[in-house]
């Protein structure tokens, strides 16, 4: 782990292109109080990085809630009754429905990471834009939900 | 299969407690044309059932339409890359992101006789959630993509 | 125009069943007051009917959103460009692909109302089921806007 | 006021950098019609300032429209029951769950003016993750609502 | 068909009065482990109430989840730079954007109790309907941000 | 047709300008398998242009979704009980609700193509801001369909 490498604090791709970069900024590691801290040595630990992605920067300005969604997403994504790149993929899944820029691009990146290929990312697709096909014609015709599917 | 049976007709349940069936109505098998019989041939023998659910029976007052999601349906879950019980909670992690009442009751269904158990169901609704949650989070600080996220 | 008629006050309905009838109950034009009853003749007027519907009802607790909702509604939806029967099928198409059920089912009593035949029905929820799953592909395969869509 | 001012007509850094400025364009103050400079007018009144913002500019191609619209958000931000900055907060926690770019970056800039802090924008963003965590937990789950709940 | 059979009736509670009741059932305190229990009381407490709500009772099912999301829920609702009711009112306001039912119900219930009168959800609902409104004319007609706009 | 001219090609522009094309990149008309280009042939026939969108370029990496949704999308696009310009208009409706980006872009220009006019896209996205408020209210104040609206 290198927490001082360019790579995790890249300031200076933020101050070449002068893009926007979240509501509040992003806080650096170099820059981070210890709190904040803890929580980026915990992500780099636990994903074997030593790269902070712009979500958990931009979340830093409110320690709490950088602690709770880690905390959150380190206890969901973890290996369980289904495999971390099935997780991931539903990520991506929900994601891409909810049409959440940021989200389909880390996303995409995680679950490729966790063990995707392409052709798994293609049947993803595949259901994700069936499913939300079907949402539309089963509400749009207003279908009654059958007996045998209330549980 | 048994395409006359009491349970694929179900027409005295919709009598009996004059609930709202669809826009168009159902229509059940013995109603349909050789066209719409064909299709709740296929589903029958495709997924080893000899029920039809509602959603079918609502589409076929548009055969082309009957046919066509159908086909795609057919296609889109077989085994490929994915298992069928991962592809069927795709969809159902889908549906509750969109609120889908009819499609969460049948695909929790179907994800379930696909082999999905309590444990994985639980999961599956704890990474829906997660992803819904952080979607939110990340567009409502405008956080900028990661540059090695593109690409 | 007959304000007093039962279809208009429908109060025993409400009685009798004792369903849930709106967060802040619903207004019966013989209850309401002079601010309200305008909107509600109104209504009546334009739409040539003596049934308000209880989406108006429910608004009558807060009489400025009451008449500029309708306001906005009246003037929208009327004659321009667009045929009325047109734009209650893009009403219902909204409906449906936010899965509004109190939506989908007054506006496609509208629609028909408007003159939508079943064939026109069935094709527009093909065109909504269709761009709910392409809006994912989209959104999912990150496509970038092509140069010549920029207007 | 000084409707002629540059950063009201702004028609230079549309020029310059070739960017895509909405379907139909944006209608700068000295290129508008009386009936939409009227709109404008108000607006810089009402919100004390002399920047017309791009949403408005592109709503102007349909006067109707224009003017509508700024009359109902004039009078639904307006002070009332509930302050103008949570009034403005709460139009960012939707426009955060819908994920609208345009609308997020105009009302953070809308809603600070009016008074949020960073500690208040970021509970919001709590709570609007929240909120969306368990509102597909709730639908994801099929949770029936109590009887309680049944207003 | 088998109308008495155990999987149709669903047990006492299906039979009392024949609603569906969630997934995976409802456990109630006197069926729960010591586990949710505790999460049940630190419920009951931190809200001064003897009841649970569904919603809790249908996530027992994966205790994990459940004090996750209790303990999420804790800490983002309570006081802190936002009061309580305006909380509940963004909650509310999310809840209605995502069209979900069980939320909706609740949290209407939960903002009344924390002191929203009938004037501010009646301005909470003018806000809602409007921003989802102007969401939908900004990214509809394409509108770019306003270099203003961008932090 | 000319499928080797250099607006369907293209690939200068990608390499010009380093933006991001797609997660699994675009597929071009040289580039691709026979079964690609009897798709790209069929959609240059079909809509007698010579211009392949980056929509099916980025689907053509799954040649089996390539050809199932076009096959769909040239089906259900084409003229029958609604015109393809209402088609077109119907389209972009869903697409400005979901607020997809690349969706909104191509369709403006596809309804455009078809004969919309701008009168024609004002009246569609009023109406279309409309729907998306009423929605809310609808939900929001929990209005009770009424009984003359159950089919």
């Amino acid at each position: 782990m290198k927490p001082h490498s360019e790579n995790i604090t890249g300031g200076a791709v933020g101050l070449r292109d002068n893009r926007r970069m979240a509501t509040l900024g992003l806080i650096e590691y170099r820059d981070a109080s210890a709190e904040v801290r803890a929580v980026y040595d915990d992500i780099m630990t636990t994903r074997q990085t030593d790269y902070i992605n712009n979500f958990w920067k931009a979340l830093a300005h409110d320690p709490a809630t950088l602690r709770r969604t880690w905390q959150s997403v380190k206890e969901i994504m973890a290996p369980g009754a289904l495999d971390p790149v099935i997780k991931e993929m539903i990520y991506l899944a929900v994601s891409a429905t909810n049409q959440c820029g940021y989200c389909i691009a880390s996303h995409t990146v995680g679950a490729r990471k966790a063990g995707m290929t392409d052709a798994m990312l293609s049947e993803l697709m595949a259901v994700v834009g069936m499913a939300n096909e079907t949402n539309r014609l089963a509400s749009g015709y207003q279908v009654e939900i059958d007996d045998r599917f209330k549980s």
